[in-house]
């Protein structure tokens, strides 16, 4: 299991979005178009020059939109996740 | 129902901007002529380096006058709607 | 009536400006020669890191001289008038 | 009369600059090669982060060595000035 | 021994990672597909604007998943190893 | 006589540099090789996000290493001299 | 002897490296591979926002790998040495 360190979330991405990762995406249509996923592990926060470290506002099981712009492929136990920056995290699905 | 988060804001375009989303926005007219809209949900604001949360200056059911220069287009129960950054909303209409 | 956020100043550019405004500005130009116009009203001024809110420095009824570069414009009741930031004021004429 | 804001100061430019400024000025050349001025009227100063505002470093009548690089042309009765920030400002001369 | 200064970490890649480290590793691809290695040393964490300094989130021995987009190759006693920004390292694989 | 304003430097290029200065000086390799020269005069210091003030660390009649890069090229009494920022300056020559 | 200001640190390359000096350095290569050296002398560090002045965490007589990106050649009693930002120092060798 892959644990994100700071403000990074790691993310299942819905099984749509699954189908169509064989494409190409364009970096302008990934900054447009955020994808769907599931949380799986998030960091601890990111450290502020105060020294104060932000929770993160998402937690595991959240339904999340997510711009792919600038995610990490990683592939934990035969399975291809994403590892985001918490601020790529653009909303949660009720 | 979708829940921005931070400084996040989702936003129904009016119908006019509706009609003509369709055509090609190039990214110097969408950044000279704003849109206008219906604030659906806001986040709860961004967190200063100091640690102080910054409450957004719209709240649900404000008409507002935004950029959509990089707006993330979401669909939200089949409606075409948009996450802005609050930094991206102008002005609001009395 | 359009109320500004944050540091943002609407403003109606004089006659003169408007007379001009079919024409093409270069940015390059926007940027070497400001305009001038009248401030209708503006937002309740930027916050800082610490938190303080930094109030703004024109008042409605300034006349001003401004930068026009990166200015958004916004139509209030069938006029042309513009947003900006009020960072984009660079004086007001006594 | 302008009473530039903030950090800006308003310039005559010297009566050698004026005879030179019909010649187009590149923008390296404006850079490397300083001009020199009175200076008019001065804003209040820049607010920093902490709420501090910072009193200008020059006052009216300094004689000063400027970088037109990023300077703004503006006429005041019937006379061709100049805003700068004041970071543009680099010398006075005594 | 290397001893990495302020937040940099040291880290030696999987054999995986070194066999197909004599292929030409374009940036693009280097920051969408992160690597994986041992951490072998760690800096003493950055220091922030207050003075504060922040300890590495990773320690000796730890798994860690890594952009390899600027890592600074080393030698060290025969073995070819990275030097890696702290926030460079995504994930600790448990 | 000029008096440099904030963390401005003024410097007098020592007579090697000045029988070069003819040249065109490359910008890479002005980056690349620095220059020499004596401390004239130096500014009050940079002013902080605190408000408080860095005093010089140069000072009047030092002999400086110093890039040339963005550098500004005035004249004083005759004599060419150079505007550089208190950071242009690298090292004093004991 | 030259001493460095502020958060710069004067290094000697090791004899490997002046041997291949001769030779061009593409910028992606000094970015990508570090070079070893000696500390000659060391500023008093760098100034934070804060006020508070950050101690070099290299002595004169540490062997270090830096990069070479962006450092500064000069010479001192006939030797070629370098001129570093602390920040391109990334490890000290034990």
């Amino acid at each position: 299991m892959l644990q994100p360190l700071r403000d990074r979330v790691l993310v299942r991405p819905s099984e749509e979005e699954k189908q169509t990762s064989g494409g190409i995406v364009l970096p302008d249509t990934a900054r447009k178009r955020p994808q769907e996923g599931e949380v799986l592990a998030v960091g601890a926060g990111r450290v502020l020059d105060t020294g104060l470290r932000v929770p993160p506002a998402v937690k595991v099981g959240d339904t999340v939109v997510y711009s792919k712009y600038a995610a990490m492929q990683v592939s934990s136990e035969g399975e291809d996740l994403l590892l985001l920056e918490e601020d790529a995290i653009l909303a949660v699905r009720d």
